[in-house]
């Protein structure tokens, strides 16, 4: 089955799609099974797995007759590999964070504290 | 601003808004200059500039008239975040299809290959 980054996205930008997940991460569990932590009614349930089926994020038995569901890990790997490419991006945030916090710390270990200053501030304003 | 991984993910769930984060990597552009490579009418444009900018995706300077646009990578990273959760599922399913393939390779390797056997069984199995 090939899906597309929009199918996995669209499917995964519910929170109770990405719970149903969560639940199949611990192993394969059937609708009636999924049906009852999320006080969901089953056609409900169903509605969401056809999605995450749709977007080749689960997949169910054809053999019991409870056709269990299965999380299928491939299009969250490419959502992965897709999003690593920005990696670099919110990396470079952090180090320009690091060194914003360094320059103020190198500054307050330059100058002594300042005594009182804050007090007679506080009181002048408002 | 807060938003949440819904907002997130269904921002980025169209290849247009995606192809726009791509463009932003390289450096801030404004609309005039997202427009031209996407052969996109300006409003077009702007839509997709405010779903990403309610997403928190990008951020629009206001100083210049042109209010250039800018990646913010903060979303993505809570995204990466949260597909790794799942990286040792597809890491073992990756694992699991190496396991299979050095059975398989074991086994031609230990057994002279069978001469006419399967043709056999086909012939007598229904």
């Amino acid at each position: 089955m090939t899906t597309t980054l929009d199918d996995t996205l669209s499917a995964l930008a519910d929170p109770t799609r990405r719970a149903i997940l969560a639940r199949l991460a611990q192993g394969e569990a059937t609708v009636t099974e999924l049906a009852r932590p999320f006080d969901m009614t089953m056609p409900a349930v169903t509605k969401h797995l056809k999605v995450l089926e749709r977007a080749g994020l689960i997949t169910r038995s054809r053999e019991a007759q409870t056709r269990p569901c299965r999380l299928a890990p491939g299009p969250l790997q490419e959502v992965a590999n897709w999003v690593d490419e920005y990696r670099p991006y919110w990396e470079a945030r952090f180090d320009r964070l690091d060194e914003y916090l360094r320059e103020v710390q190198d500054k307050q270990e330059q100058r002594p504290p300042r005594r009182g200053r804050k007090e007679q501030r506080n009181g002048r304003d408002r």
